[in-house]
């Protein structure tokens, strides 16, 4: 079908109504950036999804990347996007100017990101992860790095990767073996094998840079010996800027994989010919440090992954749904001779796309709110503001990378179910959006090492504060709005959810030290329980946000009473808009914040029964 | 890498210690059927699933089914094991011997299913459907029909189909619009377009025998008017049996799905030249009751299908996770030189394995428990036993197919995501269980049908004397078992899950009364509901039977002191076993049975939000 859909409406609501990020134009490091500037970029980034990248999403799947006389090949038909991808400015959206960039707030990027991975999950990774790279290189490479690579990679002429994972040390970064040994020249010659590498090789970039976490000579062992290196796949003069020839770095083989086919997981060898160089990024042994410094960004990406994919699913979903005659209406459902209704009236299926609707909005509200404080901790001159905003990211990116990423499986698999079997056939792509989903919840860390790095450092960076903080920012709201009218239930029901969070964290420290295994298991429900609690709070600001809204617009239509006041509600689009948001939250309230004790009940239940059991397998 | 393992030690503990359905041998029809018999068919099914069938699943999903000058094919690769299918027995196993079957128990074939389904869930969808097709035949058909057509399906010679679906009706039956045209001969024409045909068309067998819904001439609209016939792909000479020539059915095409690639899925075009013939079975316009009569067994195999992914998907990813190295224990996780260990030994690896183990072992319970009523029911000569028996059937068959097949695509997710990237490529074939496991939420009547089912009949059946006893088989357990010591808390958890559901179903009539709309949205959180609690049940039950085990292996092993005892659990295989069963228990009752209230709150929160909200689209 090769549509895509995405919810402009509510992106906008989200970024200048509720987040009102335009207040970013007041600063010096984005004043281009007024809700106009945002806005025409925000649309671009639509017909781009919509016109260039999703028509291309079914036939990449099928055709997949593949692997041919030692040589990498994505889908032919991602060339022309790729290239346009770049020509365009994508990947110099949010970049610094001084290299070719525009300079944009990544708020902006990310509701854009949104709908590129909507519009083709697999084809999007290659153009993000040059991003991801480059910014290593501008964050703390060498002037010379920055003056040849930045300015190819924003351009999207080069590309970039990011090498960490080897095949016997996986999540455990700290076990890799790739090895560095220092030049005369002060580069270093690079050998070992790394694989799981996106976009690792592929046929359409002049160059690809690779960052490479590598040992070198006499280095501690564990994530304390670990360096970061640049390296080429062509050799490039550090004078000129020139490329010079091959450097000795080849995919060894690609992975055959559930989804995002055309994206190439390549197998990449590094100095077979012991002839292959790069140059050290930052000091030598800090390469898990740096690396970390770039993890939120990633993560908060991945987790928008999973949004990406629900939401251009639920768009599919509830125009199929209200297209798709079936049954009569319940209401009818005695009547044999009664005339069939679309399935979007039946119950079941509402449920499903108001349980995936109030998902996706309360997601992408939250993962915009994130990338906006990032922009803001970027661009205040406040130091408060700016240890707060940071704190949001730092606490919040995995909750956003982890519930995320399960959501957008969660969310995909729903809306293929109020397709029915046409769901299950490829032809509307939305079992596609599913394959690609389900990658999310490993990569990037897999959602139980962000459970981990939720309880084991995040809850307890700076001393607790940047959770109390959230805690703070939650009272404060509560505060302010728990009596507005027709929210109060759900007002309510998010105070007990976030005082149940507030609660356990206190007890977190004490049920990991008394135990540190049968602790441990609790830290992916404490993320879910802490998931939940967010998008509900998401909600809730939304239908405060929202409620202004209709009073302004009763106004305007002159409506006074409660019947006028309906027919507003029931009449026109910002009506139904704006109390939509009302009916989300509360359903949210009503419907999932119920599964908040219900965590906190086996989080605190002290059973250890999973860690005690015997999975050995007899011999 | 096409393993395939079956846990067999937890197959015959459910059958033969649990269950008990060797005193099955005590009756007339199953009289061959002892212990000693039954295991030695349970080992032969495991045999032929792991050295036939699970060796070709890989193959036959990456080759799948294709549609090429108008006919079908399934990958080659089946073929030889559809033909020792038929002559090894497996489709003749529980058939009646007057035909050429063997008369085994239904509990067998179900647990010998959950191994078919996990070697090869696409293939094993063909001799499936053959035996629903043949009990159609064997049920309601003519003596003529029995006596051609029941051996050649039982011996897999010919095989069968169940032609329901229209593409204008989908899940409404009622809405199909095939027609049937009496002829002077008794025989109709068949004219009309099915599709979503599992197995409708294959090159493999030398006739197929489909069961077509149709409507006879000035049939009334809906199910009502709707008949049962056998329409054969080859038209056969109702005297001799023998075949005479093509009848006027043929595929229109295939269609491409997310998983089960090997089965072709059908659109089947009956009549397009107006030579279509076939014969009626039963009486005209009762066609939906005799289907409904065959649903229960179809319905619980396909939540077998669930199981079978995600315990076939666990097999491997146990194993997986016994044999791959990654990371320090957390009990060194300062020590940067600690060894490595088995990611089996991480606590949030060891949850989700405990979630799997748990959920499968319960559904396992639960599933054979249900196919042994079957054979109670048809075995017993008490009416009162079998009045009990049905009510097991039919009130828990909507459980066992959307519980189990909503848990079969979240179980084998799990399995993947304890193996990482390597879960999600193709080489462990965890990533197509689950892309498999994805069709069984949705065909043989949507998730959303069941809970239909369930709250809207099952509940109500028998002025609510089914669910009544279900309760009073729960309140004498609990009875018998409330306090037995190291279950106490789990046991209460179950209480209080059980007191919940009943007094749900006791106001849940008026709810749908009172709001019909806003009510029937509940219906699929009530039979999740009721699967948690019903899981529970079936953990608790193992674990009081294992307890008796345990005290008679104490006695054996002389173990009288704590100290002893502790011994024999870590230290034999059977103390092993029986104290997992306790430890399953309690860990479902701990992290699960919480589930009960909170959607329980959801469905009494009186939420209509989601009936309300605006899901049409605005032009």
């Amino acid at each position: 079908m090769g549509d895509f859909y995405a919810d402009l409406r509510d992106m906008r609501f989200v970024l200048f109504e509720q987040l009102r990020v335009q207040e970013l134009s007041k600063t010096t490091r984005y004043g281009d950036f007024d809700q106009e500037m945002m806005d025409a970029i925000l649309t671009e980034g639509f017909n781009f999804s919509k016109q260039v990248v999703a028509p291309t999403n079914a036939e990449g799947d099928r055709t997949g990347a593949r692997f041919e006389g030692g040589k990498v090949f994505m889908p032919e038909i991602f060339g022309p996007v790729l290239k346009a991808w770049g020509e365009n400015g994508w990947t110099a959206l949010i970049e610094n100017p001084e290299y070719g960039g525009q300079g944009a707030p990544l708020v902006l990027m990310s509701a854009i990101d949104e709908m590129f991975v909507g519009a083709n999950c697999a084809l999007s990774l290659t153009p993000m992860l040059t991003i991801g790279a480059a910014h290593l290189i501008e964050e703390f490479g060498e002037d010379w790095m920055k003056g040849i690579f930045l300015e190819k990679m924003y351009s999207h002429k080069w590309a970039g990767t990011m090498c960490l994972t080897e095949p016997q040390a996986g999540s455990d970064v700290g076990a890799n073996r790739a090895r560095a040994i220092r030049q005369p020249d002060g580069a270093y010659k690079i050998i070992g094998t790394k694989n799981f590498i996106s976009s690792g090789d592929q046929q359409f970039s002049e160059n690809i840079i690779h960052m490479v976490l590598a040992r070198t000579e006499g280095a501690p062992p564990g994530t304390g010996g670990i360096s970061l290196f640049l390296v080429p796949k062509l050799m490039v003069d550090k004078a000129t800027g020139k490329i010079t020839g091959p450097n000795d770095v080849a995919a060894a083989n690609i992975e055959h994989k559930m989804g995002i086919h055309g994206s190439p997981t390549c197998t990449m060898n590094f100095g077979d010919n012991e002839q292959c160089f790069g140059w050290l990024i930052g000091e030598e042994h800090k390469g898990m440090r740096l690396m970390f410094h770039m993890m939120n960004e990633a993560r908060v990406y991945v987790g928008m992954q999973g949004l990406g994919l629900a939401a251009a699913g639920y768009e599919k979903a509830v125009r199929y749904a209200n297209e798709r005659l079936q049954g009569p209406s319940v209401l009818n459902f005695k009547d044999p001779a009664a005339p069939k209704t679309a399935i979007v009236n039946h119950p079941d299926v509402k449920r499903m796309l108001m349980d995936i609707k109030a998902a996706i909005c309360g997601m992408r509200s939250l993962f915009l709110w994130v990338a906006y404080q990032q922009d803001v901790a970027r661009s205040t001159a406040s130091e408060d503001e700016k240890f707060k905003a940071t704190g949001v990211v730092e606490l919040l990116t995995p909750v956003v990378k982890a519930f995320g990423s399960d959501l957008g499986v969660e969310l995909s698999s729903e809306a293929m179910q109020v397709m029915g079997g046409y769901g299950y056939c490829t032809e509307y792509e939305v079992e596609q959006m599913m394959r690609d989903a389900r990658i999310a919840p490993i990569y990037e860390g897999t959602n139980g090492i962000q459970a981990m790095d939720l309880v084991g450092r995040k809850l307890g960076m700076k001393g607790g504060q940047y959770f109390m903080n959230y805690v703070f920012l939650a009272n404060k709201f509560l505060q302010a709005n728990k009596t507005q009218p027709g929210l109060e239930d759900a007002m309510k029901a998010f105070e007990d959810a976030k005082n149940r969070l507030a609660k356990l964290v206190m007890k977190f420290g004490n049920i990991v030290k008394a135990d540190i295994e049968g602790g441990l298991q609790w830290a992916k429900p404490f993320l879910n329980m802490f998931g939940y609690t967010a998008i509900a709070f998401e909600l809730l600001k939304q239908a405060v946000v929202a409620k202004e809204k209709l009073e302004a617009l009763f106004a305007a239509k002159g409506a006074v009473t409660d019947e006028a006041k309906a027919e507003v509600l029931k009449t026109t689009a910002d009506g139904k808009f704006y109390n939509g948001k009302l009916q989300l939250a509360r359903y949210w309230a009503a419907t999932k914040l119920p599964l908040v004790p219900a965590l906190e009940a086996a989080i605190l239940s002290g059973n250890r029964d999973a860690i005690d059991f015997n999975f050995h397998l007899e011999v």
